[in-house]
């Protein structure tokens, strides 16, 4: 790398799955910004997570100064406790809200006491290596987000996702405009923005907009109200709270998650309830149905969250019933539309009455809308602008958008970095140059890494057309057949069902391997007896059944 | 069933997939209501399709006097191949483009000299058996869409699934709104209507609107334009033409159900071009970029379609290239936006413009709004009302809306008929009063019916966690191992890197079977040893790896 030039380089797997953790480089020092993990597409069969993939920092570990966590999303700091031991314990530096969540997970992995934390203020500057670092308040939703100001030799890098201007959020506190116009000031030499909701046009409606809905909800509504968001959308459950209270209902948190994250954000203070409100799950048969309010998780349909599980009558305490009003404060992420549209079926199913989806009012976004998106380069005026927390389409039309904002932004103002691409800034220069490797590291049970892309391919082929394994036991002295072949199939034919097919194949196999025997019938070559019979075997099940199960032979030498 | 009572069962699988064919029962007479497929959800592993569950008619085929098909979409006749035989080939009924497209289908399966068929006019009624069918036009996303009403000694029945009131249609045939106010005047007994678009105030807007949007793309686009429909969106592609040859643009049609439905669609005077219009992909390189449309399959994100190949650069003769502009007319089916957003991504990188989305104006829908439905029941005023074509949770929104629309329709007025209930009507008389058993039956491959449930449920298992096999042999005089254990493991974990754990997991095996030839060293009882073997490894690999694959054990006696 030219050493007087600073470098950013997003990790991550596929560009579909996001770019959470950002290496910012110059000379011998680098940052971190933020660490998340991601979540699993769809055909990305039994995975848990997918982790940044770290192969550019393994040489690199003694440069790294310090991890910035912008917020406590699961997106940006969920890969704290599993990469931090690779990166060699760097500390981590983040506001107070922010470390005590990343603490949690430090603590439950037993990684608490290796790991320097650093508790900063949104309005106090701080220096990590040779990089000055100035936090600044962004709306988000979750509390105490930040956006970083980061001068390093080459000029001033803005790293700034997942915000939006909301002048009348939850916890009082907006976006910090007086900060970013001070910014705007100094010249920035590189935006690295969200642009993931470029697609909406206007302005992202606040927070406050939701406890208005909430408010007539809650005077409205006959019998119980159980109503499902994320965990760590803090600032919802606090509008709940205070809605409760003014309607006089008693509130319970419902979810392993949900309680957790509410436990450490009450100790902060960043929720705040009058005594007496929170009840445990318990007390509620002391209440009437309409002095009663459930905050729970399962807004995205996740088969084992509490929601699920009542509208599956698999909850203690909690039972769906005949004039219950279950609200869904949350959008599906993409891919979880079928299984939030299965459990509101449920619910309606048991009698409940459901609010969810765009019109209802009952959620807005966390992330900056069109003219935002706008206005924060009005303010910024930066020389290059990096779009980022989005798909790839996202980055298009956002690079669209500036242009649209006329000649301050010329076309190569705008860079398009997708996972690994290699950026270069100096004073005169900013481009892509190249490219470092990123995969998809799985996190899978208990272990990270270990379940690979072979393992989720052939999850793939499991699941399209099943398996059907052909065994046999040969005579290694005269490679005649011993015993079977014996034939078990999974996912592929009902073998009860299908015994003419199960028959026809061994004897498929029977054939191919008494012509083996007769050319040779010296010597046994189990490799090339497996490939016969994973060879014939396939073809006659095509053949038969137009399908293609992952034949697997296996040859007993005896 | 009591005689002098008619009986109307939506038959299907599981709700959430659709219920696209209906039994109407009277006395010893059934008639059908279309007989459509409907599409498997993701967790339905490897399954093509899903077929109603006939079994209510299993017994009762010598009633069937009829099959009357709305339009010809595959919802509503894709099924009629599949089953036509077991339901005793009775007449289909339907208008012409319908029966031209079901033809095309029996051809391919050698079943149309089998088959009669009955092409009726929009007009013209017509008997089948004892009930006298009036069918009437109405508006929808392919041409030749019918509601059909039946009167039966009881009442009227009407049937009318699939509409919207466009009044500007692209082949200048609104519904039929005069007979729908002259059905209202003969107090109609039962309405069977569509509900998927209760979630949407107003008005579904017109296609018209759709032909304004394409002009606007047509007139501006720099070089070619590719547009993605579903293929029987007949009216759809009617509009490309008309654009097409509006901006002097040759069009080309691509993707094999797009080419098949639109050639029945000319032969027919469906689909209209002007000589010259359309040209054979192979002659798009004697033109310039801006004088070629491309219509195309593939709305969905389907990954063999036309669109999907183009976009990994895998189609012949077009290659999408910088200058290109995509539009999606057509919003994903629920379940399908991720594959719908990849292939859009993908576009973007290989230099396309995209259009796409709800404010694009490329795409209507074909189904009415809220302010139609009520419109609908504003001009028939029916006695019962059965609210379908839709999840749970449209019927249970559908009824709501219904009961907004004052006393003229009681709670007990709307029935919410899951697949499988039977309701009965007369005069006096309308409620579920049973309900028939109905499966989900997948069609894989080639064949109906061999992919059941049990097969599906494997693949589940297989795609979460993969499969490991254990084959051992034994000797069957005294239980001693002669070869193995072995081990086959795939989709569990990557087997070159896990030899610990593989060998681990023999010596697991091999202690088991020591205990157990100790305890009794004179039979062998397989079965049991199976047994135990599963056992001890799924609690054995449970515990080293916070995984369940499929167990799968194999004891072969040599």
């Amino acid at each position: 790398m030219t050493t007087n030039r600073a470098r950013l380089i997003p990790l991550g797997g596929a560009a579909e799955v996001g770019r959470n953790m950002w290496v910012l480089e110059y000379a011998d020092e680098i940052l971190i910004l933020d660490c998340g993990v991601m979540f699993p597409e769809a055909d990305m069969l039994g995975v848990d997570l997918v982790l940044p993939d770290i192969t550019y920092l393994r040489d690199r570990t003694e440069k790294i100064k310090g991890i910035l966590l912008s917020h406590g999303h699961e997106d940006h700091i969920g890969a704290v406790p599993h990469l931090i031991g690779d990166l060699g314990f760097p500390p981590i530096y983040g506001t107070r809200l922010t470390i005590g969540m990343v603490s949690a997970k430090l603590k439950e992995r037993k990684l608490l006491d290796q790991t320097t934390l650093h508790t900063i203020d949104d309005r106090q500057s701080f220096r990590v290596g040779l990089f000055e670092v100035e936090p600044f308040h962004v709306a988000h939703s979750i509390p105490d987000t930040v956006g970083f100001a980061i001068t390093t030799p080459v000029g001033l890098v803005i790293y700034l996702t997942d915000w939006k201007f909301d002048h009348t959020p939850v916890d009082g506190k907006p976006t910090d405009i007086d900060a970013l116009a001070r910014l705007g000031h100094r010249n920035p030499l590189v935006l690295i923005t969200d642009c993931v909701r470029v697609e909406s046009r206007g302005y992202t409606p606040s927070e406050a907009t939701v406890g208005e809905a909430f408010d007539t909800i809650f005077a409205t509504a006959p019998g119980r109200i159980i109503l499902a968001t994320f965990a760590s959308n803090v600032s919802r459950v606090q509008q709940v709270i205070e809605s409760a209270q003014a309607y006089g209902r008693k509130m319970v948190l419902a979810g392993r998650s949900m309680e957790n994250i509410s436990r450490i954000a009450f100790d902060m203070g960043f929720l705040k309830a009058e005594p007496g409100t929170l009840i445990r799950p318990h007390e509620m048969n002391s209440y009437m149905d309409d002095q009663i309010a459930v905050m729970c998780t399962g807004s995205q349909g996740e088969p084992m969250a509490a929601l699920s599980r009542m509208a599956n009558r698999d909850y203690p305490h909690v039972k769906i019933k005949d004039g219950d009003t279950v609200v869904f404060s949350a959008t599906p992420i993409p891919g979880n539309e079928v299984s939030v549209s299965r459990v509101i079926n449920n619910l309606f199913r048991l009698g409940a009455d459901v609010v969810y989806g765009g019109t209802s009012g009952v959620h807005v976004s966390g992330h900056a809308a069109q003219e935002e998106l706008k206005m924060l380069l009005a303010l910024l005026r930066p020389t290059y602008i990096v779009p980022f927390h989005g798909d790839y389409r996202h980055m298009v039309l956002y690079r669209k958008m500036v242009l649209g904002m006329g000649e301050q932004f010329p076309p190569e103002s705008v860079l398009l970095a997708e996972g690994g691409s290699i950026m270069e800034f100096d004073a005169e220069f900013g481009r892509i140059v190249g490219k470092t490797h990123v995969g998809n590291i799985y996190v899978d049970g208990t272990s990270v890494g270990d379940v690979d892309n072979v393992v989720v391919r052939d999850r793939q082929m499991l699941s399209k057309d099943g398996i059907l394994m052909v065994v046999v036991s040969i005579d290694s002295t005269n490679g005649n057949i011993v015993a079977g072949p014996d034939i078990v199939s999974r996912g592929f034919v009902y073998m009860r069902q299908s015994t003419d097919l199960i028959e026809a194949t061994k004897d498929t196999v029977r054939k191919a391997l008494n012509n083996d025997s007769s050319e040779s019938n010296t010597t046994v070559d189990t490799a090339f007896v497996n490939r016969k019979i994973k060879d014939v075997v396939s073809e006659f099940l095509y053949r038969e059944t137009r399908r293609r199960p992952m034949v697997l032979p296996l040859v007993m030498e005896v």
